[in-house]
C-alpha cells in the first residue's frame, strides 16, 4: 500500500536560496511539491524511453481547413486509430486556421507512430506530440 | 501576396536517400512536404523565442480528482486567465485520474506563466506545454 | 557564507521507489545528489534564458577536414572569437572525419551566436552546444 | 558511389521568405546549406534512438576540483571505459572549478551509460551528453 513517506536532503544553502527564488517564480507553494514533479518528469520520461509502456500522448495539430480533402484526411486516418484515440478538442483560431488536439493513450511508440502520420499530413502546417502519462503509477 | 515558389536543393545521393527512408517511415508522401514541415518547425521555435509574439500553446495536465480542492483551485486559476484559454477538454482516464487539455492563445510569454502556475499546482501529477502556432504567418 | 543545510521532502512511498530504481540505474549513490543535481539543471537552465549571464558552452563540430578551404574558415572565424573561445579539442575520427570540441565562455547569447555561425559553416556536417556554467554560482 | 544531385522545393513565397531572414541571421550562406544541416540533424536524431548504432558523444563536466577523491573518482571511472573515450580536455575555468569535454566512440546506449555515471558522481556540479555522429555515414 501506498503511504506517505519522508526523507531529508543535504544542500549548500546558496544552492537551496537560489532554488527557492525559481521556484517561487514558478509558483509553488512548497520545495517538497517542486521536487515530487522534477521526481514524475523523469519517470514519465523513463516510461516513454522503453516504446511498450501503456502511457497517455496529447497531439496538436494547426491546419488550414480549406486545404482540399484534409479534413477528410485527416478524419479517415483518426478513425484507423480509434482504439488509441479517446477524445478530440477543435478550435477555430480565425477564418482558415484550425487547431485540432488529440488525447491518445497506448503504447509510447504507437503514439509517436499516430502522431508522425499526422503532423506529416500535407496540409498539416505545425504538429507537436505531448508525452504524458496515465497518471496509474504516478502516487 | 503569398504564391507557390520552387527551389533547387543540391545534395549527395547517399544523404537523400538516407533522408528519403526516413521521411517515408513517418509518412511524409513528398520531400517538399518533409522539407516544408522542418522549416516551419524553426519557425514557430524562433516565434516561442522572442516572448512578446502572439501564439498558441497547448497545455496537458493529469491529476487526481480525488486530491482535495484540486478542481476548484484549477478552476479558479483558469477562470483568472480566461483571456488567453480559448477551451478546454477534460478526460476520465480512469476511477481517479483525470486528464485536462487548455488550448491557449496569448504572448508566448504569458502561455508559459499559466502553464507553470497549473503544472506547477499541488496535486497535478504531471504536466506539459505544446508550443504551436495560430497559423497565420504558416502558409 | 555557504553552508550545509538540510530540508525535508514528503512524498508517496511508491513514488520514491521508482526514483531509487531509477537514480540507482543511473549511478547515484543518494538521492541527495541526485536532487541537487536536478536543482542545479533547473537553475543552468535558467541562467541560459536570460542570454546576459555569463556563462560556458561546448560546441562540438564534425567535419570531413578534405573539403576545400574549410579548415582555414573555421580556424578564421574562431579567431574572430579568440577572447570567449577558452581552448580546443581536435579528433581524427577517421582518414577523412574530425572532430572539434570548442569550449567558449562569455553571454549566453554571444556563444550561441558563436555556435550558429560554426554549424552553419558549409563542410560541417553535424554540430551541438551544450549548455553548461561557469560553475561559480552552483555550489 | 556518392554523387551530387539536386531537388525541387515547392513552397509558398512567404514561407521562404521568413526562412531566408532566419537562415540569414543563423550565417548560412545557402538555402541548400540550410536544409542539408536539417536533414543530416534529423538523421543523427535517429542513429541515436536505436541505442544499438555506432556513434560519437562530447560528455562536458564542470566540477571543484578540491572536492575530496573527486579526481582520482573520475580518473578511475574514466580508465574503465578507455577503450570508448577516445580524448579529454580540461580546462581550468577559475581557481575552483574544472570544466573536463570527453570525446566518446561507441553504441550511443554504452555512451548514454558513461554520461550518466559521470554526471552521477558526487561532486559534478553539471554535465551535458551532447550527440554527435562519426560523420561516415553523412556525406
Amino acid at each position: 500500500m501506498s503511504e506517505l513517506v519522508r526523507f531529508g536532503v543535504s544542500i549548500d544553502s546558496k544552492l537551496i536560496n537560489r532554488f527557492d527564488d525559481l521556484i517561487g517564480k514558478k509558483g509553488y507553494a512548497t520545495r517538497s511539491e517542486a521536487i515530487r514533479d522534477m521526481i514524475r518528469d523523469m519517470l514519465v520520461e523513463q516510461e516513454w524511453e522503453s516504446g511498450e509502456h501503456e502511457t497517455v500522448g496529447t497531439i496538436t495539430i494547426v491546419y488550414n481547413h480549406h486545404t482540399r480533402e484534409l479534413e477528410h484526411a485527416l478524419t479517415e486516418m483518426q478513425h484507423q486509430s480509434f482504439h488509441q484515440i479517446i477524445s478530440t478538442l477543435h478550435v477555430h483560431l480565425d477564418a482558415h486556421n484550425c487547431l485540432e488536439v488529440l488525447v491518445v493513450k497506448g503504447k509510447s511508440q504507437d503514439i509517436s507512430t499516430i502522431a508522425d502520420k499526422l503532423i506529416g499530413t500535407k496540409g498539416v502546417k505545425h504538429g507537436k506530440l505531448a508525452m504524458t502519462t496515465t497518471g496509474k503509477e504516478l502516487t
